[in-house]
């Protein structure tokens, strides 16, 4: 029986969403606790990794189990549970045999979340990070030059084995409220690249803060040379907004 | 030289704003460093404390020094380099001598966030209490019962030493955003009892979820019987939002 678990986590205390050698992870967690619900040594896949200090608003893994006594939808109530309140199910339910929450992703949404102040804001500061100044129209209107289809090499983290760095992006909108105090950079694309959404909020980040040409930008699509990206901002920033497995 | 200080604090690992005898406080945090920077024992006086667990967007105090050698202004930057992330100093000016953080004040606004979901929503929860349900335009109604000048006793914590428990709001209003998933009720008043915003908060919620009778706040009004009124809702969802000292 394959179970789909929607997940929502605080990324701060955790290493990351895959398992690792060292610290705490998000999937070894979710894996310990179905082994103390079920018995059974239990595999979870992600539809992809987070990165250490990255949220989730609503991450998708699956599992498969041999247990037949317990509901799919009793998973959601049975690990909430066992877990720790940094980390919740969502939602459990039956899935195909033939899903997979990796090669099933159509479409992923993350948000890159800012603010503006001089000095660190203690309510803020947990989930999006300080910056000193940015224009959003400059934002927005550079924002354009990654939709559509690219080679995303150069806005991936440098030693990465993916060899393939075509991605498509279908949407990239910068939103601001709070009297344009607060930043959120939200992306949607078929899928990303290690860090990616990360140095692509860097660069735009960077080029309406007159640090970074546009033309850069330009010049990273076509070469695939990180150093026409911007830097790679801080994890604490970043949340995996939804997954979606339909073209609507 | 009197120096007048906007705080923010999260007040998640505090014992409160106020020095106690066990755990770290905010008031004893910026004592603390005060003195690392200037050698003198100096006292912080608050707008108000707030409880173990409460947040301030902008907490105001006041303290003096004998040392000139430092401008007022340049406070905000000293302080920071020293306090924990979690406390931080918006701005520093030089007060007159009649000023006093608490004596002078005329009006606090506090906010206390909460959001409706079956489940913990790690990103949320750290600061606002989730709740199941609630009916907004009754809590809206509600609230305008409060308004005005009352005797606060039953909205007060029992064991309470003030002998006045007369205050006035000015006003209550309920926020919501998210598709009505996150409300805020925001109160501003000329001073507020031990636990007050957080038992009236737990009053509007007890009528709208239809657990308490709306005559019930009239009686609890009139006879100062804390029985009457709601519970108080956790210290998470409580958020100090301003301090003002002039009367617009």
């Amino acid at each position: 029986m394959r179970i789909i678990l929607t997940v929502s986590y605080d990324g701060t205390l955790y290493n990351g969403w895959q398992i690792q050698k060292n610290g705490e992870t998000v999937q070894g967690v979710l894996e310990k606790v179905l082994f103390n619900i079920t018995g059974e040594k239990i595999k979870v896949t992600g539809s992809g990794r987070t990165d250490a200090g990255v949220h989730a608003e609503a991450q998708v893994c699956h599992f498969d189990t041999e247990k037949t006594n317990i509901p799919p939808e009793k998973y959601k109530f049975c690990l909430n549970t066992h877990l720790p309140s940094d980390i919740r199910i969502l939602k459990s339910e039956l899935a195909d045999d033939s899903f997979h929450a990796r090669f099933s992703a159509k479409r992923k949404t993350y948000i890159y979340n800012m603010y503006i102040s001089d000095v660190i804001l203690p309510l803020k500061d947990r989930y999006a990070l300080r910056i000193d100044n940015c224009d959003i129209e400059i934002m927005q209107e550079t924002a354009k030059k990654f939709l559509g289809k690219h080679n995303f090499a150069a806005f991936s983290a440098t030693g990465s084995l993916v060899v393939n760095c075509e991605r498509e992006l279908f949407d990239i909108n910068i939103e601001n409220c709070n009297n344009n105090k607060d930043i959120k950079i939200i992306i949607t694309g078929n899928g990303f690249l290690y860090n990616m959404v990360r140095i692509i909020s860097g660069t735009l980040l960077g080029v309406s803060q007159g640090r970074i040409n546009t033309d850069n930008i330009d010049k990273a699509l076509n070469s695939g040379n990180r150093n026409f990206a911007g830097k790679t901002l801080e994890a604490k920033g970043l949340v995996l907004k939804k997954v979606e497995y339909t073209n609507e």
